[in-house]
Parts: structure tokens; C-alpha cells; sequence
């Protein structure tokens, strides 16, 4: 798991902040936020807050009493405890994309299948810049819209012992999510103890939580498991058009599910959510990789640290771009690396999203990876020592040498600088001999060969075995 | 001419600058600094510094009272005063790349000409992003070699009316490019006063200076124009394979240059020079785009602060793709965000860099001026005040409404948002509908078009015809 020692990029003063803590406030106690669920709705009335209909009427200082409960940092398990990692500080957690209902490899762009799941899986297993595959990396078309969550589930359990997310699309579903959890991690006590779901509760923005979604994070609360609250704000569409706005806006409804995530369970681990971008006004599409998003997540880091609560960076390798293009690259770059520079603590969509989220796209996934890869190595700190002057080299090479065969550089040539993985340096020539492959051609030749590569972890038999027929039996429970 | 407002992203400590300054004392103390020119020789003994052969060992305190002569901050004219830039503070300048002795449009790459050179140097006119065109934004490889140096200048000046780099590759190249100035700025008072060019001077790495680049660092100097001192370090080759020890390289060679030049003419305006990445260790090729080009950056910009200098990002758009592709996407902006965030002065290469430097490319071009443009309003400070805040626009929408509509977004939908040259939004259908072109294939659309509108700025006809007068007349003393 990469930690992130290097220092954040904070652009607010603390008139900024307090600006923005007017705002939010104001939203709760003047506007308000829908709960479209009666539990959340008796929750938020037994602590004293005002209803009128399905608006409560947040008192924000209850709110700060609320989102102080919750860990500043905390422990995500893995069935393979070297792959559990800290969500907090430090600490940066990757995920693949998610929510994808088409793929795209080369020029071919098609719906979604199991297959296409069970194959970013694998990916997301092998690459270790990735740390979670997540949870839906793409919509398995299909399976049946019922009870695919437990095909996805079960590939995710069994093609990688890395953590995973769990289902929210009903409370059903995210019970499912649970129990299979307690099944391969042995236990209700042992997730309870530590949590190994986390899962992604979006905002039905502007200023609402539907029922579906208030349904999955009563269950994930109860359960002790890491809710992801993330108002899904594209402004000009779910916020106003300007990012003071949107961020006063994110922290209100973010605050808010956090607030009732901690009435049900005090101390549950929770991630404050920011996927802020914009509405292109010329196009009437979402825009993604652009400085809105870039400095949304600036903002949102600071407040994150100034309240205490680990965040979530929307993205992640956002782009709007329809193909695995220099677009893609340049508004994917745009948006990871202003997660590193925030400080984000896990970054969604961090491997393989394209075409404003519609599409995992296989070549963008390595583009990604190499991506993660040279930041990841950006943001370690340089050692600046007397050793690290090298002095004896200058002295060796002197004035108009070469450092090429000096000693030091013999002792260190094998680690001394970041090693691509898809990048070339190879000059003209070379590159057309081995067949001029521009970089996302290159791409689909390295995921070709990761997969052709792939070893599936090891599981207990028994394990297995149990999983199976659990989703055998609910399969059936469900129709499917 | 842009000014970056927003915080420097600083990455040393007070102990990593006090290791960097002892690195690069004792270079110049206990190694030395090749000078290979009798005049430069000349001017640095009778500075009381010891000279053995060329090798001159420099007193560091020496140097830091000479550095301490050069402005933090200096005016550079263009012929057109509206596109006179400032050299340091907030302001950051961007030129074009420098120095490719090839092209490529499309899936052409070939020898440059002077057409191309022309082309280039409109392009730099006609997008506001860009400062200057800089001086060889390719080397017209149909022109003679003696005289080609005034082909440049001639374009240079009549093609844009934006300040432009002198020549440096002799002291008579340097000599004209300072004559025709003069002609086109009314004078040799004039651009005594406020200078008019600046000029790239290399050093030789490692720690020398060859005497082509002294004699033009004089000729400069002596004119009052603006050296940018730049050692060209790519570790592994020119210096250590360890960026602490290649930092204090290029702080002891950069100045030494500068020393040389406060020497000649105290007060003259320089800029310290970055250029610094690495060999790619498996492929023996310049690597440019990673993590140790951002790193430098980060640290350069840090130090030239400490020593109140301002100072030179290498690039800008930097990449080793040898096509317009997702790489060289990614590449350039990781070293052109770098240089915003380290709040570069001048940013070198900052559009049409391509394939480590070998070739101006057309396309590239124009995705390095999205990059550009996306990065400047990046790197605009949000104002966040009640206004910002919008709150009529969440009493208006309310919860679960939408924003596009609302008076808050009508008053504002035009300028609220980054507005793409190049990036598509457009869903699937319409972008296939449109011609399903990646982002290269629009840039080129784009250069074409910006191209076909291009306006030529006036020029008094006399001062052209002077211009004309002195090229030709050099030109047959060159005997071309």
C-alpha cells in the first residue's frame, strides 16, 4: 500500500474555510436534505433534529458531534492480510473503475459481460498499484439484473485476495454482500471486529438520499462496515455552477449520511466522498479531468483533514474521451495526480475509466497502472543526504565526462529512476522496427499478457464450497 | 501573460537546502568550472578566483554576492507593447519548443524546412497562450547552415509581434540577432534599457562551458540582454544518477554562468536555467516526462526562490513518445503541471515538443495548448466569498431538482466553466456521427484551421525594409 509522505497542496486560507463552513451550515439548517427511509428518518427525529415530510433539518453543530465519532483513520481487511490495508492519514488505496455498463478493447465497444468482469478482476489482482478491484468494475449485461451482485461477488472473493466493495443496490443485495463476507472471512465477529466491505453510498444529489441507498448504508452501518458517502455532484446539473458552491453543498450532504451512519452504529469507519466535475454548458454533457474537478479535490482534502475524516477522490483516471486517446491520458493525469496532490486516501476509478464513466476500457487500464506507477514514485520523498550528493562521482567524471560508466552509477543503474512499464524512450528507429505500436497499442499487448499470466490466489476448499452454494441457494431465493 | 497566483508546491526542507548548498559550494570549490574562452577566463581571474588550465575553482561567496546582482524580476519587450511579458514574480511566460531538427503532421515525420519553421512560429502567434515563439522552434534544415540564424530572426520578427530568443550558436550569430533587434526596436538604447531578447545558454554539462556558448553569453551580456544560464542535465549521462547530486550540479554551473555575466555587466538580467531528467537505463535513451523531471522542477523552483533568481522550467510539454499519443499526453502534462505547481518563470517547450526533443510536432502543438489553457485555470485562485456560495440557486432547486435551469446558472452558464479547444465531451453517437476522430486527429483540424486564419501583424514597411536590407547583406558576407 503506497503511503503519500509528501506534502499537501492546500489552497484555502481559513477564511476560505470558514466561508465554506457558513455555507454547508446553512444548506442543513435552512434548506435541509431528504431521507427517503422511514429507519433513517426516525433516527435523525430521536436525536432531535426537525422534520417537516421526508426534509430534515440538520443542526450543524450536532453534525461536527456526529462526524467526530467517526475514525480518522481506520483498518480495511483482506483475505490475504499482506493485501489489508489503512484507509486514513497517509495512506493511498486505489481502486479500479466502477459502474460500468460497456467495455471497450481496441476499436471494438460493446455491452458489458461476465467475462469482461471476471477479466478486470484478474487485472486488478495482478497489478499491485491497484489495491481493491472495487466492486462493480463493469455491469455484467449478462447475468440477470437480480442477482448478479452475487456473480460479482463471488468472482471478486475468488479471483483476488485483495479487499473488495460490497453491493448497494438494495438492502437485499447488500445484506448478501455481508454474509458472503462473513463466510470467507469466517465470521460475523472477525468483520465486525475489523471491516473488510466498504461500499460506495452516493448522494441522490441535490440534497437527497433515496431509499435504495439509505437501505444499503443502514446495513453497512449495522454491520460496522465502511460506508463511502459521496454526493455525486456534477455542477450546472446536481450543484450550481460555481465550485464554492458545490463544495459547501458535498460537505452538507456528505456530513448528513454521515451523521445518521454514526447515530446507527457510533464509530462505524465512514469515507467522505467528493466526485465533483461539471456539466460542459457547450455540449450539455458531463466534463470530467478538467481544473473544476482538479480543484474540487484541493478543497475537499483540506476540509477532510480540518474535520478529521478520511476521503475519497472521485477519481481516479476521470476523463470524458470517447477512445483510449491522448485526451484520456491527459484528463486521467489531470485528476490522479491532483489525488496525490490533495492527499487523497482512496481514489476511485484509479485504473480503466473511460467515456464519462460509461466504459471499462482494457488499454486505458494499463495506461493507468503506468500512470499510478511514475506518481506513486513522484510522491516519495527524496532523500537529501551527503551520500545522495554523489560527490565522488563529480570528482571521478570531472568537467566534460560521462556519468555513464562512473562507479556510482554502476552500483546503481537497476533502481536508480522510475522503469516504465508502457512509456518508450526507444529512439526513432527501434520504435519502427518493433512495429511503431503507439502507446495504447502497446497497452493492449501488456493487459493481453498480464492476463495471459494471471494466477488465481489460493482458497480453502471448504470456503469455496460454502460460497458456492450460498449463491446457488439465493439464486434460486431470487428467481434467477 | 499569466500570472500564477495560486501556493508553491515546496518540497525541501531547511536542512535539504543547506545540504543542496553545501553540494554545490564544494563543486565549484574543490572541482571546478571549465570555461573555454579566453575573456571569460580573463573576467574570472581578475575576480580574484584561481584558475588552473580553464578549470576555474570559484569562491562560493564569491558567486552568491554575483547572483546577487541579478534582478529577481525584469521586463522583456515585444515590438508590440500589449505583448511585453515580466520574467519572474507571479508571472509565468511560455514559449514554444526549441531546437528539433525534425517535424511531424500526422503520420509524416521528415527533415524540417523553413516553411515549417514559419508555420511554427504563426502558430506561436495566433494562440494567446503562448508568450513567445522562442527562437529555433525547428531548425529549417533547408536553409544554409552559416546564415540560417537570420532567416529565423527575420520570421521571428515579422511573423509575430511577440518578444522572441536570440541566436547563440556564435558570437556573430549573436551579433545579429542583437543588430536586428535594434533595428526593430528604434535602437540600441532602447533595448539597453528594457531588454528585447533572451538567449539559451547551455553549459556544456558536466561543469563546463564550451567557448561557442561564452562567446554568446558575452556578446548577450554585454548588449544587456537576458542569458538563461541552463545546464542540460540528464542523469546518468551529464551528472549523477541521484537528483540531490544533479541539483547541486546545475545550481554550481548556473552560477558560475551567471557569476560570468554579472561580472561583464552587473545588474544584466538572467534567468536560471532547468533542464534536467535522466537516461532511460534499459534503453540508453532520454527519458523525459517522469517522475525525476517533476521532482527537479520541484526542487529548482524552490531553490531559485531561496536565491531570489528567477528561473527557467525546462518544459513545459516534455515527452520521449516518438507519436501524438496517450503518452506523450500524459508525459507533457506531468512536466507541465510540475511547472505550474513549482511556479516556473518561463517555461520552455511548452508546445510541439516531441520525441525527446527530436521533432516539432504539428499536433502536439495543439495538445500542449489545451494543456495549457486547462492549467491556467487551474491555477486561477478561487474566489470564495457569499456570492460564490450560491445559496439562492439550493433555495431555488431545493432537493432532487436540477441546476441547469435555475437564474443562478442562466446569469452565469457562458463563463462558468472551462470552455475545451480540444477535449471532447460529445456522447458516443455524436462523436461517431461527428467522425469518431481521437484527439490528435482534431489537434489536427485544429492547427490547419487556426493556420488558414491567420493575420500577420503590421510592421512599419520601412523597419521591414531595413531588416531585409541587413539579412541579405549578411547573408552574401556569410557567402550564402
Amino acid at each position: 500500500m503506497f503511503a503519500n509522505r509528501m506534502p499537501r497542496y492546500e489552497i484555502l486560507d481559513e477564511d476560505g474555510i470558514a466561508t465554506l463552513e457558513r455555507g454547508w451550515r446553512r444548506i442543513l439548517t435552512d434548506v435541509g436534505i431528504e431521507f427517503d427511509h422511514p429507519e433513517a428518518l426516525d433516527a435523525l427525529r430521536g436525536a432531535g433534529q426537525r422534520i417537516e415530510g421526508q426534509v430534515v433539518f440538520l443542526d450543524p453543530d450536532f453534525v461536527l458531534e456526529q462526524v467526530a465519532l467517526a475514525p480518522s483513520e481506520f483498518d480495511l481487511q483482506a483475505r490475504n492480510p499482506e493485501r489489508s490495508v489503512r484507509i486514513g492519514g497517509d495512506a493511498m488505496v486505489f481502486s479500479s473503475v466502477y459502474g460500468c455498463p460497456f467495455v471497450r478493447e481496441g476499436a471494438v465497444r460493446r455491452e458489458a459481460t461476465m467475462d469482461d468482469f471476471e477479466r478486470l478482476v484478474r487485472l486488478s489482482q495482478a497489478f499491485p498499484q491497484i489495491d481493491t478491484p472495487g466492486g462493480v468494475i463493469c455491469e455484467p449485461g449478462d447475468r440477470p439484473l437480480d442477482s448478479r451482485h452475487l456473480d460479482m461477488t463471488f468472482a471478486l472473493q475468488t479471483l483476488s485476495d485483495k479487499p473488495y466493495f460490497g453491493s448497494v443496490t438494495s438492502a437485499g443485495n447488500a445484506r448478501d454482500s455481508i454474509r458472503m463476507t462473513e463466510i470467507l472471512f469466517g465470521g460475523r465477529e472477525t468483520i465486525e471486529a475489523t471491516p473488510a466491505l466498504m461500499a460506495i453510498v452516493n448522494v441522490n444529489s441535490p440534497l437527497r438520499y433515496d431509499e435504495r441507498m439509505l437501505a444499503a448504508l443502514l446495513e453497512y452501518a449495522r454491520a460496522g462496515q465502511a460506508a463511502i458517502v459521496t454526493p455525486f455532484l456534477l455542477m450546472g446539473a446536481m450543484a450550481p455552477v460555481s465550485i464554492p458552491a458545490a463544495i459547501a453543498q458535498q460537505t452538507a450532504e456528505a456530513f448528513a449520511g454521515i451523521a445518521l451512519a454514526q447515530l446507527v452504529r457510533p464509530g462505524v469507519p465512514v469515507v467522505l466522498g467528493s466526485f465533483l466535475s461539471n456539466t460542459d454548458m457547450q455540449s450539455g454533457s458531463p466534463g470530467f479531468g478538467g481544473p473544476e474537478s482538479a480543484l474540487g479535490l484541493f478543497c475537499t482534502g483540506q476540509l477532510a483533514r480540518h474535520y478529521g475524516l478520511p476521503w475519497r477522490a472521485g477519481g481516479g483516471g476521470l476523463t470524458s474521451s470517447q477512445t483510449c486517446d491522448a485526451q484520456a491520458a491527459y484528463d486521467a493525469l489531470n485528476t490522479m495526480s491532483a489525488a496525490f496532490f490533495a492527499g487523497a486516501n482512496l481514489v476511485m476509478h484509479a485504473a480503466g475509466w473511460l467515456e464519462s464513466g460509461l466504459v471499462s476500457c482494457f488499454e486505458k487500464f494499463v495506461v493507468d497502472i503506468e500512470l499510478l506507477r511514475v506518481l506513486q514514485e513522484q510522491f516519495t520523498p527524496l532523500q537529501i543526504d551527503e551520500e545522495s550528493l554523489a560527490f565522488g562521482a563529480h570528482v571521478e567524471v570531472g568537467q566534460g565526462g560521462h556519468f555513464l560508466g562512473c562507479a556510482h552509477t554502476l552500483e546503481r543503474f537497476r533502481t536508480c529512476f522510475y522503469r516504465p512499464l508502457l512509456s518508450s524512450t526507444a529512439n526513432f528507429e527501434r520504435w519502427l522496427r518493433d512495429g511503431g505500436l503507439d502507446a495504447t497499442a502497446r497497452a493492449g499487448e501488456i493487459y493481453r499478457s498480464t492476463l495471459a499470466n494471471y494466477e488465481q490466489p489460493a482458497l480453502d476448499d471448504a470456503v469455496r464450497a460454502e460460497l458456492e452454494e450460498y449463491v446457488m441457494r439465493r439464486r434460486r431465493e431470487l428467481g434467477d
